[in-house]
């Protein structure tokens, strides 16, 4: 009955549907579909939904899924097991799956070794293309899936070259293989972060990319559908790192959210008394002159928010590899500029707002000073620290905006109250 | 002498070479490449590097490198052209050419019908995999110059199916086509979003999908690379509209990117102000206990923050369709309880510290009461604003921080310095 109901959709519509039930709803779901479930939502479905439907389902069917997928998508679940359920359903697999899927897993977590497949086409480049087609229809049962090129190695298994499968349905069968064949395509180490995957696949618009070990022999390939998902998760990454979330999925349970972002507001609160020791400093100017507490949060908010523009411009720059040392201090200089001209026009309107709001001109003075110096001092911070940051080689989402909106909330204040008392004569 | 340095590098490394040289240096890339610069380039060179290269190519060139490009790349280059050249580039083309440019033209910005190329095959059902091949091979000079998949369609060009290239491979020649298709696979509506092809592409993970007119005819095929670019640039437009940054490139003028951010900056001084006013009415209460001044920065700094990590999470969760209104309620049933148990902790540690800093129990108290109001309105506004937003047909990402911030700036005062005024019993 429900099984009717969902048999016409796709794996990943039903995985998406479990996603969005309820606990209860979804595990009823698995219940009522029991044997009848499509063994491919395994390895579609996403987040605590995916841990929900491994806990319900006995480690025997696990299997059973796992021994059908390509081994890319066997690692995607066997990874989210316990050690228990792991190695039991590993040892129900038949022993090549099993050593297959061990050798990935001996890779590090996001690396292109993860990511690969074993299942794939090699041929020598002195084949012909009628070889080769006969060998694709001899072999069938052997191939992968789905493929979309023909990689071509050298006799000591170093790939150096690749062909698509249209390059070779559209030539004679006469024709070498050598001679349709893209030269030297690029390829990825099975090292390489999955950012540098993607990096690879997006800039060279690849289908499918041999991955070699370090003695540059072809070890797997990594297909473009799993590449796109890798795409989303990295920039996904980038923009909650940035506002101060970590890897957070809909489905986590309120004690694991609140504790993920309980440690960057934990953070935050350190930084914003320490910004606020800074106007502590200052207790006396402002007792003479309140309008001072009135103003100073918008110095700090501007340069927060400047900062934020160009830091937010460079993180993504920094992902994107369109700031190298080639152009950085060219960027640096520009971000100068960039905060020189917003800083003048800003301190202008923000100068006049306070001369008419307090009928101070030397508050107002001090105030457009103070802004125009946090806007500077803005936009180099949130370019150079994630600049530093990524030299260093941590990630610069991650770590940037704490440093980033300390140090404006900081020198804001301390510009902003500091020039104060030095300057205004009734205080 | 620069060509055959260049030589053995790829057109999209040609590209990435020019966007970082500065304005000069790449006019005299150009310059010295001349008649020998790979016409591949022009249709991968983005940002104001792509408007510099057209500029200092001839029509004619640009002309003749237009010809040899899918129909997708092509309307890449032209649509960058200003009217003039244009028309200009235009009827140097052959005809064909001209007129599935100018059709590709004719859909939205953004749209599927802009992002396709024409260049497909498709068969009859009733077609055999020899016949298929026979075709391909006869016809090889018609065919895309790279495709994945075989459509097949209908009588009425409708597509009932869709089969791969390496499934044609594998198979006898005298099977039915019909037996080894996928059934009616994903399709994409020439007028869609491309957010929503590149939602579809993510999803079933396709790597060629068929493009469909109003009537569900077959008009054109969009391929995984194009849709690559795609997804990159959908997330790089929410992680800028976040942060408020519109659509920059690393190469822009200094002028553009300043007068970009302004905007923004300017609305963040105008909200600035308007959560300054509320300080304002609160002067008297300020001037009584200067320690209000020291602390009130802290209570909105904090509901900001908290405030940006659930409208970022919800941003992203919109985006990537994890959040529909079948789980809105609960989203936000969820937000409000991890807005409560974080406001409990940040509260009480927040309060201690005052007290500490202070030695006035009454103030902390004051202060974590306003702490706790304003992260329980953070964790609300930070969800419902972007919920609302997106309801109402606007893109969540570009307007709900300055919503959002303003809103936690303003209550944050007012709860604060409220507060205190009615409490704090010295005043
Ligand atoms: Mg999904
Ligand atoms: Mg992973
Ligand atoms: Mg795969
Ligand atoms: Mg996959
Ligand atoms: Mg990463
Ligand atoms: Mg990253
Ligand atoms: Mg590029
Ligand atoms: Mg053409
Ligand atoms: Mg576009
Ligand atoms: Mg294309
Ligand atoms: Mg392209
Ligand atoms: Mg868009
Ligand atoms: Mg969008």
């Amino acid at each position: 009955n429900v099984f009717n109901f969902l048999e016409p959709y796709n794996a990943a519509d039903v995985a998406d549907l479990m996603e969005v039930l309820s606990y209860k709803e979804r595990r009823d779901l698995i219940r009522l579909l029991g044997e009848k479930l499509d063994p491919e939502v395994l390895s579609e479905i996403e987040g605590s939904a995916q841990d929900d439907l491994y806990d319900q389902l006995s480690n025997e069917q696990i299997a059973d899924a796992v021994t059908d997928m390509e081994i890319d998508d066997a690692v995607y679940v066997i990874e989210e097991l316990d050690e228990e359920d792991r190695s039991e359903v590993l040892s129900a697999l038949p022993h090549d799956d099993r050593e297959a899927i061990k050798e990935s897993l001996s890779y590090p977590e996001d690396s292109a070794g993860r990511m690969m497949q074993k299942d794939l086409v090699a041929l020598p480049e002195f084949w012909s293309v009628g070889q080769a087609i006969d060998l694709l229809r001899d072999q069938s049962s052997d191939l992968p899936e789905d493929f979309y090129d023909v990689f071509v190695v050298s006799p000591i298994h170093h790939p150096v070259g690749k062909v698509s499968l249209a390059k070779i349905m559209r030539a004679r069968r006469s024709t070498k293989i050598q001679s349709i064949m893209e030269q030297d395509p690029p390829t990825v180490n099975v090292m390489a972060d999955q950012e540098e995957v993607a990096y690879r696949f997006t800039k060279y618009h690849l289908i499918s990319a041999a991955v070699t070990d370090e003695n540059n022999r072809l070890v797997g390939m990594i297909t473009v559908d799993d590449v796109v998902d890798v795409i989303e998760e990295e920039a996904e990454e980038d923009i909650l790192a940035l506002a101060g979330v970590g890897e957070e999925s809909m489905g986590d349970s309120v004690f694991s959210i609140s504790k993920d972002r309980f440690k960057w507001l934990f953070v935050n609160l350190l930084t914003a008394i320490l910004a606020s020791l800074v106007i502590g400093l200052y207790e006396q100017t402002i007792e003479k002159l309140v309008a001072l507490a009135v103003l100073m949060p918008i110095v700090a908010s501007m340069g927060g928010n400047a900062a934020t523009q160009t830091m937010t411009v460079t993180v993504r720059a920094l992902a994107t590899k369109e700031i190298s040392p080639a152009n950085a201090s060219r960027s640096v200089w520009k971000e100068f500029k960039v905060a020189m001209i917003n800083g003048i026009f800003l301190s202008l309107i923000s100068g006049g707002v306070a001369v008419l709001w307090f009928g101070n001109p030397l508050l107002g003075s001090v105030f457009a000073a103070a802004m125009i110096f946090n806007l500077m001092c803005a936009g180099l911070c949130g370019i150079l620290i994630p600049l530093s940051i990524d030299k260093l080689g941590q990630d610069p989402a991650i770590a940037s905006s704490v440093f980033v909106t300390t140090i404006t909330d900081v020198i804001g204040f301390f510009a902003f109250l500091g020039l104060a008392t030095v300057v205004l004569p009734p205080l």
